[in-house]
Order: C-alpha cells, then structure tokens, then sequence
C-alpha cells in the first residue's frame, strides 16, 4: 500500500509499505479514505518528537472503514465507517478510567509517531473499540476530520479547561488552525467577547468570518493595552494560548483578570517566565492538557445538530498520491492561507 | 401617585397613592419608567398568595430612574438608570453570601408581595446597592424589563439547574413566556435538541421561532412516545418543567434518560407523585428553584453582546392608565398570543 | 461445586453446581474466598425482583483468586488476588465512558441477578478486567468484601449525591448497613453533624460508635421537630434516604434546609409523594442512583492509608456449608444485631 | 491607645496613638482582645510591601468586641464578640458577589496595609457587616484567632485550590505556620497522603504530630527521588507550595502527577520558571490566590463541631505591652520553634 513514511528530519517520502496486520484481538485494520496533516506531523518532522523513529508513517487523523477487526472486537464489523481518535485509550486503566485518555498507559498519542499512521492506505488502531467512533449514515465525512484532533484540542484544552462561559470574556493567542478550533467551539458557551490575537492579517480576517468579536494584531503596537482597552481595563476571563512560545504565553500572563484562567494549548519547546510576583494574589488558574478526546461523543452530536460547522476549517483538499504537495501547502499558511487540507486517500 | 392595587382576591384597581419615602438607609426611591406583569401576579389575584394583603401595590419587574437614595447607599445617584431584580438581597446574611438572595433573611421575593411593588409610578427598593443593576448608557431598556424575574428564573431554574451542555438534549414542558425563557437561555450552551411540549399549537410555532428544533403537541397523542422516538428511545438529558402541574412534572419523569435532570421552573400548588419505584436506580436529579437573580450580571453581559435577544418575549404596549387592560390582554394569552406585556408609566 | 441457588419466591437451597466457564474472551472465573448477602439477595428471595430467574445462583459481592482468564484478558492471571464488584462495565459503551457504570448497555447488575453469583465456590465474571480490582498484598481481604458493594452504594448514591462537605449538617434515615456504610463514609468530609435516625435502639447506638453526632428514634415521638432542634430550626444540608419506603422520603422532605439534597439510596417499590407546594421555592436537590462502583479504586486507598475502617459493618463469619445459617442471621438482624455476615468458602 | 507601629524599614515600635473613630456608616470599632504576627508583618517590615507606609498600625488578624458601630450597622451591636477577617469585604462589588472578597473594589487586604490594623487596643472595621463574624457564647476566642487568616489562607488558597480528595495523594512544600494550616484542613478530606517538605527537622516533627504521613527534609539528599518513591513514581495528586520561592515552586512542578494540580500559598518576590517543555501535556493545573476568607462560616462549624483543632497552631503568649518580644519570637521561629504567637490586648 501507498504510505507517508518519515526518513528521519527533513525527509519524508510517499512509499510502497506492507498492508497492516492484526496483532492483538482489540485490534482493528481500517480502509483510510479521508487524513490529514497536523502541525505536530511538521514538529516531527524536524526533529523535534524524539519519540518518533525513521520509518514511521506519519497522520493521526483521519475517517475510514473497518477491513478487518480482532477476535475480541465485537462493536465494530467490515464496513461499518468509523472516526479515529487521534488518541489510542484501553479503556481500563486509570487514567482512562478518570476520562484522561491521553495518559492511557498503553495508548496516547501513537498514532504516526510510535506506531504507524493514517496518511495511508490502511491503518492498524489498537483498543479499536474505545478509540474508534461510529459515524453515522448520512453524515458528512470530509467535516469529521476535522473531529479526529484539532477541535477537539481547541475544545478541551482551550475551552473546557479555560472555563468559557456565557458572559465571558474570551481572548485567544494565534489563529492559526487550532486557535481557530477554540474560537468555533468557544461559541458553544455564548462567551460575550472573543478576542483573537496573531500576526498575520489574514488569519486574523478569517477569525472575524469564524465569529471573533475583536482581533489584535501583535505584530507591531501594544497588544496589552489594546486588549485591556477592549475589556474596560479588567483583563480577560480566559485566556487560551494556541501558539507554543514563551512570548505568547507570557501574553497571557499580562492580560488575564483576576479570577481568570489561562488554558495552554500550545506545544513547547522551552520554560517559559512565570511572573508570580505579579500573579500568586490574582486568583488564577494556568491549565495543560494534551488532549484527551473524551468529548469526541459530544462534538458529533454538535455537528450532527448543525452546532457545530466543523467543515469551515477545511482549505485544501489532496489525493494520497499528491501528499507530498498538501505538506507543501500546509507547511507554506502564511502564503497559502490553509488552515486543514484533506488528504484523500 | 399612580399605582396598581390589589383589594383581595378577583380586585385590583389603578388607584392614587402616596409617593413611597425612604425608610432604611439603604433604600432608594426608583421611579419607574416600565413595568410588566407576571404570572404570578395573577396567582396572587386569584388569591393564591397568601403573603400579599389587600392594600399592595403589585408588580417586581422594571426598569427606571434613581430618585433619592438612603445615606448609605453610595453605589447609585439620582438620575442613574437601573433594572429592579424581582428578589431583593441584602447582600450580607448567609444565604446571600452563598448566592442564595432568593432566601435573603430580610429580602427574597418581597416586592409586590409582602411591600408595595412596581406597577406604579414610583417604588421603594430596600437594599438598593445589590437589589438594583446599572443600565448602561444606550442600552435598550424595555428588553432589559425581560431581566428583572423572567430570563433569570428560565435560566437559572431552568438552563443552569438543569445542566444544559453542549450536544445535550432538552425537552421543555410548557412553551408559555417562562418555558420560552428557557429555551432562549438553553441556547447559550449550544443543546442539540431542544424540544417544545404544549397544548397551544400558537405556542409552539413562537417556539420554533425562538429555536426549538421540535415541538411535541400533548394535547392529544402520546406525548411520552413522540419524545422518546425523537432521542432514539433512550429519553432527555434534561427535563424542564415549566408549568407547575402534576401532569407535566409527571410526563419530566417519563422522559427523563438514565443520568438525567428534571428541573422544575413551575410553581406547584399540590404534590406530585414521585414514582421512585421506577426511579430509584435511574441515576437522575430533581431541583427546584425560586430564582436567586445571581446570574444578572451575566444576562446584562449577554443581552450587550447580542447573544440574548431578550426584547422577542414582549409582544404588547401599554401606558400605566391602561394597565386594566395590560392585565386582561395578558391573562388571555391564548387568545391574545401574549407573551409580556410592557407597561410605560 | 457449592452453591447457594434461589428457587422461586421462599425457597433457596446449598446445590450441587457445575463449574462455570469462560464463554467471552474478557471473562475470568474467579475461586470465591469469602463473600456476603446484601438487602437485595432477601428482596429477590420475596419475589420482588423478576429479572432473577428460579436457578440462578445468588450474590454479587466478595473476594477471591483468578482461577482462569479468556483470551483478551490481559491484565490479571490465575493467582491474582481480586475484588469483585457488584457492578459489571464493559468499560467501552457511552454510559461506561461516562462513569455510570450502573447503566452498562451489557452489564450492570447482573451477578446474582440475571447471571450465576458469587455465592459459590467460583463464579464467572464478565468484561474482567473493567469489573474486578487487583487486592494488594497483605491487605485485609475480609474488610474488602464491604467494598464489593456496601461502602460504595452508601459513599456514592448517599455521600457523594449528597454533597457532604466540610461543615454540613447530614441527617440519615435508616441505620442498617447501608445507612452504616454512609455514615462512615461522609466522616471523609468532616462534616459537622451527622444525625443517624431509626427505629431500632440497637442500631442507633452502633451508629454513635460509627461516628455519628447525634440520634433520633422514630418510632415514636416527633422526629422532624427533633432534627429540626438539632439544627437550630433550619434543617439539615444533605437527606439521605437509606430506607427504601415512603415514609422515610417524606421525613426528608421535611427535615431539608433551603439549598439541601435528599440523595436517596433506598430500593423503593411505591412511589412516593413529592410535595412540590412546599418544596418549588426551597431551592433543593433529590438524587436517585443505582451505584457505579466508580469510586472503588479511591476507597481502596482509603482503606489502605486506614482512613476507612472498612471490616467495622462485619459482625458475623460463617462457611459456605452454613450459608443457610448465614441467611438466617441476616435476615433476623432486629434480633441478631447482624450488619454484614462473612461466608468463607 | 498602645499600638504597634510601623515606621519604615526595620523600624517599628510600641506608641501611644489616637482611639480610632467611625468614618463611614457601615464601619465599627472594636476592641481588640486577642490578635497574633503574620509572616505578612514581616514583609512589611523588610520594605516588600509599598502600600503600606510609615506610621501605619500593623496587624490583621484578631477577635475582640464591639464598641461602637455605624448607622448602617444592624447585625452588631455593642458588647458583641468577633472575630476579624484579614480580608475586608463590602459584600456587593462584582468581586465581592462572586465571592472573591480578596478583590474587593473597596476592601480585599488593608487591614494594617492602607489603613491601620489590629495590633492595638482598637481597631475601624469597615464593611463591618461583611468583614466580622459573630463568635457564639462559650467559644475558645484564642483558637478563632486563627481563623482570621492562616486557616482560611491554608484551607482556600492550599487545599480548596489543590483540590484535595478522600484518597488524594498530597504534598505541602513548607511546614510552616501556612503549611501546617494546610495540613490541618487537608484532612478535612481524607486524603490517602500527606508528604511534608521542609528544611527544618522539628517543623517536621509538628508536622507528624499534626497528621503529616510522611516527611522529606529537603535540606540535602534528592527530595524529589523521595517523594516520587513514596509515590510510586506516580507524583502526587496536589502539591500546595507554602513557602515563596522559586525553589520551592519548580519542586512542586518536578513531583505533580499527571492530571495534578499545584495550589501556590507563597508570597513570591521574583519571577518562577515553569516548565512547559515538560509540563504543556501533563493536564496539570497550577492556582494563584489571595485568601478570600469565603470559607470562614464554614470554618467557624468545624471549630464548633472539634473537627478542626484550631489552637494547635498556638505556641506562645504575650501581653500587648510585650509585642515587640512577640515579634522577635516569632521571627526567629527556627530558635524559639514559634508557630503563632498569641498577643493579648
């Protein structure tokens, strides 16, 4: 079969692979016919997820159809089309226990990184019963890619974890894909202002179109006192960091009312300044999360109702063999303007 | 003054009054600019309420002008606008400490009820500094009427006590001006379901208008059997009673999904029966709530930003001397399809 | 093998059982060491549950050792030392997802019900690895029988819906196990009042043994007016039913402070009257809940750092040869004093 | 009237000073007749704390009796006994509403800050409604001087924050006054551990006699090793920082379990690391908070009820006349073994 297969940093190459076999009777092998990219495809592609070893198949995302199950799979059949969970949980341990699928102590995030990926023709998915979901008939299966990661993370780690609420006043540092992916779910809760805050004019008038109520370039000027002008002098209720650097976190930091909460989604590299002389009297709360996808019930329900638009974030759109192409176009948003481009497979 | 009198149960007449006078030192002298009638100054009409005695001046909605305040008061001045709560809280007992103001020691629901109220021209709110709200300038008044009583208690009886979430589903038992604030308030966490129940079929077309996704007629049918075939047979997340009739509190417990909650808005004049037998293991939650006015700050945030659309539930207009009227137009809503009626003194 | 086999309404007998097998991949026969009779085992031998089937072999509590695992077991082997819980989980379908383990689209309350039990040398035991708890070494193994079923029931249906905190005042109607089992578990809370009511004096003076505050005896005299004294007329801030008539609800109807919860945990076979004239204002809360066994791996912990006395509510011991004595004692607890009765196989 | 007073820094002394009398008309006057040294007197002393400037009354903490109140003061009355909240609150600013007191647009923390304090004869109480608590006949006032704020600032900012559970696994860095209030009302929720660090061997000590589990003295050795051994290698389920470096802070990052919270106490002086490389996929959660003293009602029931032994924190006595030997004594806590120090009025 056709694969995405990662040669170490820098190199990656669209390869003929062996088909996935069954290993263990929670398994499930699954047909791909939609993936995508994910910005943690392009951090492990510098070198940066040590985790990650030459020859992996990459993607995390993706819809599909069941090939074939494992003995002990008995909710799933060949032909039932399913979503993957970007998240691998057993279902039994404590962690998945307590909904914290992310610390599964033998799942997680596996999925193109320890174990092969979805920017395949095939894919094998362990604990297939409580990592898989049923997508219903009728439904849009292009939109549910977007379901496999990143609302979810903008969903959890930036709106659950952030506490937005109705009334709330919500700010949200970077709109690329996953701040975009806050600021559609962050509406789930009628929050009364929803700042967005990047560099690039363009995301930010593709953050108006999504529903942002107001948009901070900080490229240049003060984005603090621009923020604080923008909320009477207060600061925000929630404030969700989607970029992954210390600056932006330290944005945070300065803009955050007292009582409010900032909710990390970002992935970081270094430490960042935590200024508690400043903040251990303010009352707040500083979130992590790698997500858990325990909500992915939940947001099909949203999208099924029409709640939710989750096909607003896709760009693009690829066949497999041109998957060299849609890295290309992503890895390139500042000129091309994609957000999520979808691989067909 | 102006005012609307109730002489015992059946009479009620517009009468002069003397001008209220400040009594405590944290009362204020409000006078009103627009009223509206409740529900449950009809109750007290019919003489339900044995608290209220000949001689009251009703009415605990409104919006109005600070005329005078007490020496303690320092929050408000004359000529400032303000939204009269319908529960008056002292801010200082224990039940107001804990955001319970509906069981103010020396507060609760007293205007209109155990003191003179406001439908007249002008009206005493003792504790005025947490009883009162500041109107922002350029605000639209009359729908900020919908936030002295109506929109908190949907919300707060209803929505919050009822734990509306994203992706949840709702049925709401009576589709009359207090179930239809429930339904405007639910949508502020983004439901995938809302479904409308009421034997007035003008009622439930209003209610699709407002953003019921189905409307279950119970007059005639089988309620209970439509409901479930609209969740799949398994039943509603959450179940809001907004009548307060055995009959309606009894369909909530045939509907209500295991894990789910029945949260009751209506005013209750005899039991019901609880049928444990079938409940007893179906993991579910009963509240009852009279309304704390704890959520208004909120609601003003919602109503400014436009996620509230608080004006649609005011379908009629009056001027203080045909508040006669008003009371008739509202006690005949079946034939007058009235909702609120605002009253401009 | 040995087993104690329901026959119909009245009649059980010790029989003579073939082993169970593995029939599912995820089932574990386990060899019983030592199990108990719960309320339920005398409510099925009245005839009052249907889904037990003359044949069934009785029980859903104990301890015991893996004996043999199916082939998609992977996390206990033959000569692990296990819990079994009352509760059967899949661990995968919505409701185990979600916590509710009680609702198990294919568990349950199953044991001792709709599938042999436990009252018997070996039982087989469904989705082993979501439903049993690995014993640590040197543990108390009698004391973990109490936590099969008792200690959980009263903690999460009673404590835990009851909102027990540090400071509140908690009334519990009922003084048998199982409103034993909630007393010892809201001392997790340091609330400041427990009050135990019951008809039996033997009872109530166990519970002041088992920490609680005061006691009030209802078969006779005024008992609201007692609690209510109690409380400094205000009433108590958590109900909790632990009975099962309606009685015993209506007196927590009456004793429940404004903003309190009667979470109730008794099996009613009547429904009881709710009496909504009274209580639509009062701002309360009743929960019903059939257990999920969610909090086990928490009380284990508790019972290990010794913060829970688990082995107190065992007050007799028997073989299985003497199961019938066993019942006996049990049943007769007015004379016997018995609370829970250990069968050692 | 004797007061202690500040004079800049390293600068204080005992003076004559005028009786403090009412400005405004919800204040009152008390009469000290207990009151205690924060380690926050000590900042003060050193120059950390601009807002307060020379000539200033020192002191927040106290119970004493009233001696005159405002106008608009009818809750307390002369000869009345209370008990002084470190933190003033008006009870009806936005901040004071949502039970932040800490925020208090017109109080939070001023007390002998921005206006003179308890370290005196008398003290002005403003918001005296809302900043004092009425101490009920035959209570133990010298234990309820700890309620004013190292039990409320243990308990809220520690505990409630860390979010302390019946089986948690706790670790408080700091044993301490501050840490050891913690470790009083952490046991208020059964935890299954609580780990003190220190680098002092008899605080230590305190620590087991006041309920500690275990103790790491991290004054060499690798106390991290140690508690993650005590652990299980897991970490712990709250780590609550009672100290205010940056030390001690990145030791709470290095031992907080996944899905843990650290509950910041610590008055922090300069900016902390946080290790996000590390931290930004562990679904940690990291609090700030002043005290708020909301839990103070609370509070006062568990002292009543002897869950709470208050006095324990008590080690030593002084006249007023004597303070300046208090204030040595209990600056030099690692020789005299202070932990508070009572001083009578």
């Amino acid at each position: 079969m056709k694969a995405l297969v990662y040669h170490g940093p820098g190199s990656k190459s669209l390869d003929e692979k062996p088909m996935p076999k069954l290993i263990s009777a929670t398994d499930a092998i699954v047909r791909i016919t939609r993936t995508t990219i994910c910005g943690t495809d392009l951090h492990i592609l510098k070198g940066d997820v040590p985790t990650c070893e030459p020859g992996r198949i990459l993607g995390h995302e993706g819809v599909g159809v069941i090939e074939q199950v494992g003995a002990a799979v008995s909710t799933f059949k060949p032909g039932d089309h399913v979503l993957i969970s970007c998240i691998t949980s057993c279902g039994k341990c404590d962690y998945c226990r307590r909904g914290m699928y992310s610390h599964c102590t033998t799942g997680g995030w596996i999925l193109g990184n320890k174990i092969d990926g979805t920017q395949a023709e095939y894919v094998r998915i362990p604990h297939a019963e409580t990592s898989l979901y049923p997508i219903p008939a009728g439904a849009d299966e292009e939109a549910l890619v977007m379901l496999s990661d990143i609302l979810p993370t903008g969903f959890e780690c930036g709106v659950l974890n952030g506490k937005v609420q109705p009334g709330s006043t919500v700010a949200i540092v970077g709109s690329g894909p996953i701040g975009l992916a806050a600021l559609l779910t962050a509406q789930f809760y009628a929050p009364a202002q929803i700042i967005m805050i990047d560099r690039d004019a363009n995301r930010l008038e593709v953050a108006l179109t999504f529903g942002a109520t107001a948009c901070v370039n900080n490229a240049s000027g003060d984005p603090v006192a621009e923020i604080m002008k923008l909320t009477g002098g207060i600061g925000v209720d929630c404030a969700i960091e989607a970029v992954g650097v210390p600056a932006s976190f330290e944005l945070c930091e300065s803009i955050i009312a007292p009582g409010g909460t900032i909710a990390n989604v970002g992935v970081h590299g270094v430490k960042v300044d935590l200024h508690m002389e400043r903040l251990w009297d303010r009352n707040i709360t500083i979130t992590t999360r790698l997500v858990d996808t325990v909500s992915t019930p939940m947001l099909l329900k949203t999208v099924r109702s029409g709640r939710l638009e989750a096909g607003k974030l896709i760009t693009h759109r690829f066949k497999l063999n041109d998957v060299l192409k849609a890295y290309e176009t992503f890895s390139q948003a500042a000129d091309t303007h994609a957000l999520k481009v979808i691989i067909e497979a």
